[in-house]
């Protein structure tokens, strides 16, 4: 099978070069917006060749879409297009694995040829992006999201199925409602988090210099995820707005809480505050 | 040398372990106001003897006090005065191993042996407590901070840097003060982050079971300071109140603003914010 991947950076590439080691793909074809990474990525050997989208569409059998949230709902619609001009039974299926799903269910909805498209999420990652940055291995044992199947086709369904199997994840199935949802908890408030962390030391720093003299495993782990880069987040956090900002609102009503019973020195309602907070060591390694 | 070991946690029992295994004590006498760890303490090899206060005090040639910062005031002055009644030439000396040293500091400030004591602070610990969390290695290549030395015996002082250099730490000196404001920083904060952001979770997942099921990377090391127990961050984060306090305020207003460009959908407000935070690059790893 010859897969077409529009987005040649951290998830795409990191997809690729499984598919293609694990002999789901034979040939993948690929382009991107950003002429660097395009090149990059045929250089390290993550594409084939790179093509001009018409030609990257009507080659290929899966088209996958690893490019930013925001900029995907119009190249999904370009690519549903693109499967009908060639005809209602060209029999090619478009997946994406973008990390907020409703605004793309809303767009493809009443689109005619929808039932060629697998809305999915791969939930794994890195703080780094680019080309440079995909690595082989990324996505075992993680979970892959499937939204929305019963919009699909079944057999379009099957081989996104197959896809996420042979990357090793475990398959859930659920709607992009919910999806964003959950993602706004799990994945896009703990990148807010970090992100505030960073800017408050950074603060900091302009009147001590040597504010990260002391920092130890606890705050690097606490921040890691601040080096995650404005080109992705930012669409993340825009596209999920709805879902995120009262989300932000709880969290920051949870941190005015400690807030509060420290400013009072209130050591029992501190204990009981961080008491109930423990019971994440059921959740987490 | 007996070293007299108060407080038989994860933070003194893993500086027992490396500092007999290195040579710098021969005999290690403990004691912890839980029996519980006290006896495990005895049976992991910990300690090679428990002791009460005074025979402890008595038999070593220096106390560590490794327990939360609370109750560690407490304690400090209890050994100090112990050591004037055993003569002020009797050449012991007592260091504490506590993550918030002002209190230390004012309440030592005054004591006729207050140059017996050496206030340090060794930057690491995992979210794990009690004897059984112990291990050796644990404090190779952080921080470790010793505070207002010029306040203690230069002998005592070489000590303890002897004893920090026994557990390849890099010493740090400093005043209490800036110490407090720092840990604040780069310790303290990331903890009540974590906190709250378990918490806010924790509350979804009463309606929502499967909150979890999406959680990846991201959100467990965001998470995972969560763990850490409210015996040792209670007294923390009472005992730093007036420094904490102010930086949880900034860090609230931080949140703000992305929750704020976020909800307003300013795409190009929250990019700037994000790559303000992406500074972070040039200090973590």
């Amino acid at each position: 099978m010859q897969i077409g991947l529009i987005g040649l950076g951290l998830i795409g590439g990191s997809m690729a070069i499984d598919l293609k080691r694990r002999g789901f793909a034979d040939r993948v074809v690929g382009m991107d917006a950003d002429s660097v990474n395009a090149e990059a990525a045929l250089r390290i050997g993550i594409v084939d060749e790179l093509a001009d989208f018409e030609k990257l569409v009507d080659g290929s059998d899966l088209v996958m879409i690893a490019i930013p949230a925001g900029a995907a709902v119009g190249v999904l619609g370009q690519v549903l297009d693109r499967f009908r001009e060639l005809g209602e039974d060209c029999g090619k299926v478009v997946i994406d694995v973008c990390s907020v799903k409703e605004p793309l269910a809303r767009a493809a909805h009443y689109h005619p040829m929808r039932r060629r498209y697998v809305a999915t999420h791969p939930m794994a990652g890195t703080e780094y992006s680019g080309p440079w940055a995909a690595m082989s291995g990324m996505f075992d044992s993680k979970a892959g999201i499937i939204c929305d199947s019963q919009e699909s086709d079944p057999k379009a369904v099957r081989l996104a199925e197959k896809l996420y199997d042979c990357l090793n994840m475990r398959i859930i199935h659920m709607n992009s409602s919910s999806h964003d949802v959950h993602t706004a908890y799990v994945s896009h408030l703990s990148h807010v988090i970090s992100f505030a962390l960073a800017r408050t030391v950074l603060d900091k720093e302009k009147s001590e210099k040597h504010i990260f003299d002391l920092a130890s495993g606890g705050f690097s782990s606490t921040v890691r995820l601040a080096k995650s880069n404005p080109e992705m987040w930012t669409p993340i956090f825009i596209e999920n707005s709805g879902n995120l900002v009262p989300i932000l609102d709880d969290y920051i009503e949870n941190v005015r809480k400690f807030r509060d019973a420290i400013a009072d020195y209130d050591s029992s309602a501190v204990s009981s505050l961080i008491a109930e907070s423990n019971k994440i060591k059921r959740i987490i390694k």
